[in-house]
């Protein structure tokens, strides 16, 4: 049976008369949409856009709850408590839901964005009001989070479904971890070397680390970008290189099933 | 059988350290609450724990969307195309649905609020970008609207099951609609009249409007308040009354069943 | 002595992580900025930087509040009070200035956005409001508004220096409003009418109508737009054109003084 | 001639249909008003009508700014950037500065709100990033802050004149710092023990720490709090015995004057 891995990209990022993101480009080229619930991102008509594409495309939709900071794009770190991120998980994941469940379709996965998705990576405590959350609202909906983390930690032990991630352009440190941005060597500058590291991956489950070690790490999907012309590139070079090494790529459900 | 009729009222407009509403008192004396759903009143974590007292307290529950105008808590006319109210309906009702869904409860009815409420009750193609959002999501819904207006109209046409709202507080036009604030006569100030215009509608189905004529007038739900200790002896009293009278306060769904 | 006129633009829309606008570019083709508060469009950071730019361009700076509706934009009526719209545009105009302050520089005019420049240059209570909260923060700004409006005649009423809007691509009536949007004829499509329209305007004083009659109108500034290279051009071929007929272009300021 | 102290209270807290603190009440009993800006609490509408109550009052008035989080109160850490922090301070500064202007007064002092004083109050960049701000708009103005903290620190340092700031209900530790509210006897839970506290502080410059040892600490004002009719009861028993102390209330300028 071939390999399979998802590729998964933020999707429906504008907001009122403001545009990011290639949306129409990108859809084309990912298995999975981590679609902007209205807090950090979005709005009601954008998101109701944005599933439509996802549906029509055929790949898995998945919330992408965020802080409630639009101003900040949700990157900025808040001291928020367990039961708030419950709560605001709850309503954006179910705000989005309604869209899918007027459009005939489901929510496959969550994946929390940017600065909620950094915290709930340390933090136990708040990974568990937000996976909690998400296992109250629906048992079956996968958990996309950092390989390793807390975050991943606390939906295994709720009860989700967990499925790991893959930054194509971070180093990891010997323990799993993401190497901070602010340390020398934490980006992987060189595109063959990062779509290499791709392969790698996903054929061996091995990754190198930082300091040169050899990291067991067990991988379903990639994140990839698509906010400029040189990210579609990108995605597509992945593609091509996966095609070429027979990895099929699909949705989570199917990489998971 | 028993003449049956519901009382409703809003509740859960409370938003972070800000509280409005006697909440814990009015949900003993209604059978349907309409809850704030974040965008003129409420947040996640508010709408959380209104859920959890309605479920508790066995009432029906009811989304209360309305205008993304917290300043203005709804009540200023905003000029939205009925898409923008299809996609800021569906957002709100999805919102409250999840918590409803974390619950093993379900949303019973939609009333919209305040401005929205008013415009809805004049444009039809305001209305109908509301119904149909309600009925797109869930068509078992019970859209709660002014008797006679535009909006119970429209869900109507759309093929919501559609229940009529009496304001016990406010004098009524020859064709059923309210006289306008703005016009002296406009409010029932007395309110022993209020009670007894009440009782008359929901044996009789009549009103008698402001010009002296008997109007017909078909009521399933009353419309009455929580904000204060007074507002809560008036809906006690309303309470006895129909008690006298042999009427039973039974949700929506009973009503109209 | 040369006939001068004002050109003026919207600047620093941006918000957050969103972009909206060529600024660098029109800045250096107008003599007035409208820039953003905050409520219709722009956050802080990015009112601090479209000061810096405006000051060191040389332009004149306007402060262009709107309506609390980032989601809309500020296109969408709403339904405010006087005392609303008072209290709206003093705390956008402050905010604004406190950022002009600390630049050793002063606001020069006032603009409203979107549909409160509609809503007041038809509602003269409306008006009112803004321009007394204009006129007491500091009664030497220049209110700049469409020509004949409500809003120029609250504006001079209170005492507030005004400064009449051109908008060279739309057709005017014979009462001197501008033709609305829904009807035929309502946009002037060929550009070469439209700059021929602006010279004529501002050399003569004279519009021709959309049933052809030539009506009198006396103009401050042309409204132009920087939101993209089309845009950019248009400004351009305008620039060009009045330089070739002699008429220099001027800050409100110096075209009033 | 006479000990002076200043006495501050957080006022102008309500927002739209919403209303926190007993601003009527209060207000007779302090010297100095912190006005919310916004930000945290408060609009445009209740910020006028609090800077009316503080002219006519004839008090100190301040500026209270306060994180983007209205949901938050404004009472959750956010990461926010020096930069940022200094455009956000700006803008409410300003907006709150424009109602002054308007009824001929003029800002006091500036006292950061909840989460960014206790921010502020650890992290110099952070509070270099606000004072800086404070000081390029209006040099004159007073920093109010916690005694001992970086917020003074970097005041003192930018060349702003510093009020220290005492809390009566709160516990000292003994580099000067306010025990935290996590650790056993944070709270001065006894109120006679609090009001002695104040008169030691205020007429001996001392404190006694959570260990037992005398503090110097140089006192120029008192938080206070209106919220409710126990608090405004405090606030008259302080006010009593500084007077039978000889002590004169007096707002911030006076006291440092």
């Amino acid at each position: 049976m071939a390999v399979k891995v998802d590729l998964n990209s933020d999707l429906g990022e504008s907001f009122g008369a403001y545009t990011i993101g290639m949306d129409e480009e990108v859809i084309k080229l990912v298995s999975s949409a981590n679609i902007a619930c209205g807090f950090h991102a979005s709005d009601p008509v954008v998101m109701r856009r944005t599933v439509e594409h996802a549906v029509a495309a055929g790949i898995g939709i998945g919330a992408h709850p965020g802080y409630y900071d639009l101003m900040g794009f949700g990157r900025r770190n808040m001291n928020i408590s367990p039961a708030e991120a419950y709560a605001y998980v709850t309503y954006q994941l179910g705000a989005l839901s309604a869209f899918c469940t007027q459009q005939g379709a489901k929510i496959d996965h969550v994946k929390p964005h940017g600065a909620l998705y950094n915290m709930a990576g340390k933090d136990y405590e708040l990974a568990k009001g937000i996976c909690q959350a998400v296992y109250d609202f629906d048992p079956k909906i996968i958990l996309l989070g950092l390989s390793g983390s807390q975050m991943i930690k606390a939906g295994a032990d709720i009860g989700l479904c967990c499925a790991n991630e893959f930054f194509a352009d971070r180093a990891y440190e010997d323990d799993g971890s993401l190497r901070a941005r602010t340390k020398e060597g934490a980006m992987i500058e060189d595109e063959n070397e990062a779509i290499e590291r791709v392969v790698k991956v996903v054929k061996t489950g091995k990754v190198t680390t930082y300091t040169g070690n050899e990291l067991d790490l067990k991988i379903d999907s990639i994140c990839v970008h698509g906010d400029n012309v040189h990210a579609l590139e990108f995605v597509k070079l992945i593609r091509s290189r996966l095609a070429e090494e027979g990895v099929e790529i699909a949705s989570l459900s199917k990489v998971l099933g």
